[in-house]
């Protein structure tokens, strides 16, 4: 079985909610400098990202030696590992699962920190007794994948401030962050200077719909760690067609603002239909909504034409939980009409006011 | 100091002789299938790289499930010794930097096998002795980078022999073979069913001049070590790029029929040049010239606006010792002209009986 969302390969003319990627495809100015970088790729890549780099630091308002670019966001992961080698790890699940993958490369113990199904996989107070003195490293995504939650800002601070005392790696996977209503509550981008063991994992497969690409940057105020993570990679891990890509996709800021409001519209808009179905979106923060819902669904949406996400090999979740990527509005129009013809009788499974 | 060959990004306007790809430069249908993809980089490449392996299945007469795909050959490297974790490798050196590198990220004990300067770093019988029970890993390049050396046959034969006697995983870096006359001969392809304990790594980047697009495979029998790779690896390292210019590129035989005409003709005219300044080409069996001169002759060439690979950073070599690509005719006269002009009064250094 196919582990990931995306199988697009293994189902022909399939309409692909399981991939949540911006909602208005890959920006033109993207495209154009991938054709333009057809024509250098007898050249082998810039080994510094140095272009990329000054672009996203001037982005970003953050020095060029705390950023690090990778062969997307899954790369750096991987990286970080490495260079950390920690020997334990502390996971909130259900969460993306190359954090776990990452660490049994290094033989790392995990420890699994289950978050409640009644309070909808939301992270709570409890998560802060996890944080003890042998924990070297913790993966927290914000938005969760594939919860669709946001840690709420004070319980984050608190989370930071112990990993500051126990001299944890706190990792902060903002892959989905730029999705955000009001980001700068919930990013902890403001704190990467005071805090010198955050590091923060971003994407430019999602914001500018380029998974076909692979490219990712980290933010970390750590230069040590930084350097350590180029030794345990090749040098060239950044096609230069990645880079030309990113130099790019950072120039597109009207494209960034008419996607949040065309995002905000349409989640809204599929918020609103699962209501009517009687059907609770468990979380919706990002650019897709996490719900339950019977347990055959995918395989119903299957038959439909519409891949969906089915979530239950994620560590934490069973059977019966599900992701969409909010897409444009007929496609989404698509999705419901199937989702009314499949789901004879929903019933509302969890409330966490955590509407849109 | 920049380590790599090609450092095209620092100098600017420069005739880069540092970096061995392929003199024709990218083929057509590379660009124009990296030009289409650009137009699909909004879909998630295929993790299983079916189509490419596909096609490498095809043009190597090897089964699918004995090759894996990775973000250039460098990235297997890491994967490879990622999911060996060996605790002792052996290394003839001088040879390509990263098999160093990634052993060091396992924290391998490296024995290092010095090749004798006054035999031309030529990999001789008495390496033999070296393949003992301990020795879990050993890299060879061949031809070898940055020397340029072929393993003789026989000698080659014995190394098999001994690492499967002992169970060392040997690991033949065949990235140049391409280049090589008589490849058939020299290839441990026709190895690979019997020997399990064989894995060989070879790159598109070379002989398709597309080093900025990162592409690379590996063969290997043995299904389970291809297997603890992928679990090493994030699942998407592979960019969708990649896989459509490599599909592209296998289809490109009149392509490598020219160049490999060309580039016989010019390792020729170079070679002869050398000779005639009196300088002796220690090796060039791949598609680069590997030699030594005086202590100075990287700068002296970088005055005259061209960049030559200075080997004096690879383990075993010191200063005075340089490799250059086989370009086109027009690029080696201007070379053979700047050397003429630097080069005052040469002197043979080795001759290894390795013409071209």
């Amino acid at each position: 079985m196919y582990q990931h969302g995306g199988d697009i390969y293994h189902y022909q003319k399939i309409l692909d909610f399981s991939t949540n990627v911006n909602l208005m495809g890959t920006p033109i100015g993207v495209i154009e400098a991938l054709e333009k970088g057809a024509r250098l790729c007898h050249q082998y890549p810039d080994t510094n990202c140095t272009q990329l780099r000054m672009a996203i630091s001037e982005k970003e308002n953050i020095p060029m030696p705390q950023i690090i670019c990778g062969n997307g966001a899954a790369d750096l992961i991987y990286a970080l590992v490495l260079a950390v080698q920690p020997q334990k790890a502390l996971l909130p699940v259900p969460s993306f699962f190359e954090y776990e993958q990452a660490l049994n490369v290094v033989k790392c113990h995990i420890n699994y920190f289950q978050t409640k199904k009644e309070k909808g996989f939301l992270l709570q107070e409890d998560f802060l007794e996890q944080i003890t003195g042998d924990v070297e490293l913790i993966f927290l995504c914000n938005p969760n994948n594939p919860t669709g939650h946001l840690i709420e800002a004070g319980l984050l601070d608190k989370i930071i401030e112990k990993c500051w005392q126990h001299n944890s790696l706190l990792v902060v996977d903002e892959c989905f962050m730029d999705f955000v209503k009001k980001e700068e509550c919930y990013s902890v981008k403001k704190k990467w200077k005071k805090y010198k063991n955050i590091f923060i994992l971003k994407a430019f497969t999602k914001l500018y719909t380029m998974p076909g690409v692979r490219l990712g940057y980290g933010i970390c105020q750590n230069e040590d760690l930084i350097k350590k993570m180029k030794e345990v990679c090749q040098p060239w891990s950044v096609s230069l067609l990645a880079q030309m890509a990113g130099v790019a996709a950072l120039k597109e800021t009207n494209y960034v603002r008419e996607s949040m409001e065309v995002l905000n519209q349409e989640r809204q808009y599929l918020f609103h239909e699962f209501r009517k179905l009687n059907l609770a979106v468990i979380g919706s923060k990002a650019n897709y909504l996490f719900f339950s819902a019977e347990p055959d669904l995918y395989e119903k949406c299957l038959e439909k034409g519409i891949l969906i996400r089915d979530c239950s090999n994620y560590r934490g979740l069973e059977k019966g939980y599900y992701r969409i990527a909010v897409k444009n509005h007929l496609e989404n129009i698509e999705f419901i009409k199937v989702l009314k013809e499949v789901q004879g009788n929903g019933k509302i499974n969890y409330d966490t006011g955590n509407d849109v």
